[in-house]
């Protein structure tokens, strides 16, 4: 059972506070952001310490009473909030009726344990897309995932939606420069990949050369124009993905899943 | 130059006419579709009898001559429309000023020449989805992608543009059911995998056996629960994605595209 009263002015400031978090000046000052729906607060459950309050409507409550009742044995404040007041907070279309306020997740890179397969997110642009490689990159077993600060924020709602709790499961490092990046993880012992359509290696070339066994740190650049050249520069190697038929190019997300499970693969 | 005056009217029958092709029963009865943007326009271009009709703002005019010319020269209708009117016939919050009425390109199955990999689309409903797909199997080397009649329609406007002009690459084959589509694959020597999270095989086990040498059909289902029970029943064998990590799962479209490059490395 939900303690209290139904929220149902949107202009409550309790409301109002959690709704300026789907801005990203807001969420950075506050060191907090949304997760939306049944699967992303369940995820952020397991985290210790990451969920800070709940909003839920009376359906929700009804239907995910594992959930708030996890919430609550855990002392975190779970507010019932009206329809309306939940369709104001969420940012999809249909919300579940479910809405985390969480703490940022976010680790340094000097923190990030021994690793064999890192993502490096630099550029990407989408928030879909980036929620999308950081999904992917937690199935195909990456220890880390590196959004550099000239790529989207991974507390975007969206790319919270499109990594389907990933963002909860993997150490995630936001907003670094490359440079220091690539530095980093080169002096860890990693071979540092670019995934480029411009890439001279074709994924296979790397394959047959052996170059996936080692540990490896793949850079996924923009989705319309690739990586910049001096970021084609910073790699030991720029791959590309063979293009077999007639398209111009595969989307990132694509690209990326087919690079990092022949890295998973190479690994094995 | 594009011939006669600008339609300004979004009442215009004309523009009234196209405008229908956005609803899938008017695209079935007219067995034409739209195709939205300088680049699906450019590959519809490039399929001889497939373009019919051209609509162009001045703008998209000045910057697209090259398209414009290349319709004109082959006798293609090209109609001035205004801003307004494109904004009424385009299916994208930005249209990009450029739209143009296309023939359905799918072919029957039995028109497909001789094949080693095929993507077969079973219950896949999301149009974006799809469209990333055809695009991948495209990049992948597939000689057909099959869209089952439980399928997303790939005339769909989210399908034609995800696709990035691989709608205008491959054979496309539309709305057959499953059965009959394993069948006259499995009859010309393919062997038949359906991808799901429920395979007992991993794609490694598979690349392992060397069971990706084969001819492969790879059968793809609904982006939520998978395949039913009686599309697994007919694959020569149900195989997963490896999960290394602690995603619950991989989208459509990266387990996609895992699987389609897997075999064509394999088939290399």
């Amino acid at each position: 059972m939900v303690a209290g009263h139904e929220l149902t002015s949107t202009r409550s400031p309790r409301v109002k506070g959690a709704r300026r978090l789907a801005k990203r000046a807001f969420r950075q000052r506050a060191r907090r952001f949304l997760a939306e729906g049944p699967q992303a607060v369940g995820e952020a459950l397991t985290v210790p310490g990451t969920l800070v309050e709940l909003y839920a409507t009376a359906e929700a409550e009804a239907r995910q009473s594992a959930i708030i009742d996890a919430a609550e044995r855990g002392g975190i404040p779970v507010h019932r909030v009206s329809g309306e007041v939940m369709t104001e907070l969420a940012q999809t279309v249909t919300p579940q009726g479910l809405l985390g306020v969480c703490r940022f997740v976010d680790v340094e890179l000097a923190e990030v344990p021994p690793a064999r397969l890192v993502t490096v997110l630099a550029h990407v642009r989408d928030p879909g897309n980036a929620g999308t490689v950081l999904r992917t990159s937690d199935a195909a077993g990456c220890d880390a995932v590196v959004f550099t600060d000239a790529s989207v924020d991974p507390y975007n709602g969206k790319c919270v939606r499109a990594s389907a709790g990933s963002l909860f499961h993997l150490p995630v490092v936001v907003g670094p420069p490359i440079e220091g990046v690539v530095a980093e993880l080169r002096g860890r012992g990693l071979r540092v990949l670019a995934a480029d359509g411009g890439g001279t290696a074709t994924l296979d070339d790397a394959l047959d050369a052996g170059t996936l066994t080692a540990p490896t740190a793949w850079i996924f650049g923009n989705e319309a124009w690739g990586l910049p050249e001096a970021v084609l520069e910073l790699a030991d190697e720029v791959v590309r993905v063979p293009i077999h038929g007639r398209a111009e190019s595969l989307n990132l997300a694509t690209a990326a899943a087919v690079c990092l499970y022949a890295s998973a693969r190479s690994h094995r």
